[in-house]
């Protein structure tokens, strides 16, 4: 397997964790089939979205390259359908979550990178290819986004990102590198989860 | 009359009715005059300017033609002072809106095939341009998207959409083709409209 | 000091003023430290993000230029610690918001007529530019944007736009010119404050 395709199934598995997060936000508003198909193609594809838009590869890979939108659409049609079952795999669903968090931060940062963003952009760039979707999600069901209210989430992202940056200064991004700074968050991500670990509120 | 005349008037249409819609649902959540013109604007424009960002074609024709938001901020105006007289007319509204819904799906799905976006991703192109404004104007006026709850609207523009990039791919997306394509979706709405077929809710 | 530092030093004053509106707006619907910065964030740049992608000026400024992030993420956080001191001070930040208001019409509208939008379209842009930043910030708190609903806000800015448009048409947008609009956004805004001034809400 060459490193494009493992780049690209990282790329995919993230997408389809992602879309049936937003399934699954969609099926609890009750929304149509419709809807919980729409809403898992934003959460899966709405922060690549804005990434490309940002750097100017238009147009954004969620509408050049098919096997975006079919994966989005195939699981959260799945999820439509599925979704009493998957009720008792919330904690695989988390998982997941975190590893699609991870996977999204490192090809973000990367792209806007070699598209030539300063270092300071390109983590701001990976962060919200990581987070966009999700606050895009929590819009459209009409939530105050989640990802900003607690728990360690973009804040993984954010560090991630910064780690990438760093590694590319360094000579350091190759796949060992990248696949460090993709664990690094997932597993930030997985801790916070089960320490309660949250970022402080007002006072 | 030429066909880009054509175009354009089926185009200013669609901007027409998109505004009017949108005016509408800002009327009744109690905006200002500035609020109704605005959610209107965004309303008739919101999709074809996410197209545009898409497509690369910068500036968005919003900004480009002045016609355009003139023709999306006096039809908001007129909505703003005559709703009270409009309140009869909601069958009409519907049936223009099902028109601009057609209309929109077909220029937008051309507009992504001649930028050389690929099929699939051209379909979603118009389908987005088509159904962005309402959704936009949801997320302004706080509610969760219409779009995403009932009825056969999004689906009917995407149907078209793929009907457009059919009869692009075999050479008859001439004006008969393109003309029967925006009469499918607009028949489609209106069918669904009244015998209120809905796509299915979760279980 | 030259002209081109007097703009960076303006622009960013502007940032700050928004970042702190959004950051105060975060903290009263108690989000997280992060929340309040990433909201501070949007709001300060979210109209230039959306201005930039208008007019294919890529990657925008805010990405491009570690100064404009760094200004809101000092400022928001800076609202998060601070903010019991600083609910005295809500009139100085009413000012500085209508100060902020003048700053981005004005760089608004000149970079899109910089980059060739016709008139009508770089007005928008401007506008835009002022209140899109406002518009993210209510939509991530779940608000209907204050700028939809009531006073003198956005017309000011729309009104100022015109005035940029209409100087740069005769030749007169030199300092003097630009300092003469961004004032009377500045003074229309206070004025419509202190008068309760409104636009029109539906008979």
């Amino acid at each position: 397997m060459t490193t494009s395709t493992a780049l690209l199934l990282a790329d995919l598995t993230g997408v389809a964790v992602f879309a049936a997060s937003g399934a699954s936000a969609a099926v609890v508003k009750r929304l149509d089939l419709f809807g919980v198909v729409f809403v898992g193609f934003v959460a899966a594809l709405g922060g690549g979205i804005l990434r490309d838009l940002v750097i100017d590869e238009v147009p954004p890979l969620a509408f050049a390259d098919w096997r975006y939108v079919t994966t989005a659409a195939v699981t959260a049609g799945a999820v439509f359908w599925l979704h009493p079952q998957l009720a008792r795999l919330r904690t695989c669903v988390l998982v997941l979550d975190a590893a699609g968090l991870g996977l999204f931060t490192v090809t973000g940062t990367l792209k806007a990178l070699d598209a030539q963003v300063p270092a300071v952009g390109a983590c701001l760039v990976g962060m919200l290819t990581a987070i966009g979707g999700g606050l895009a999600r929590d819009l459209l069901t009409a939530e105050i986004p989640v990802v900003l209210r607690s728990e360690i989430y973009a804040v993984a992202a954010l560090v991630g990102a910064v780690l990438v940056t760093v590694l590319e200064a360094f000579g350091h991004a190759d796949a060992t590198g990248l696949t460090v700074a993709a664990a690094f968050v997932f597993l930030v991500r997985l801790v916070a989860l089960r320490r309660r670990w949250s970022v402080p509120v007002p006072t």
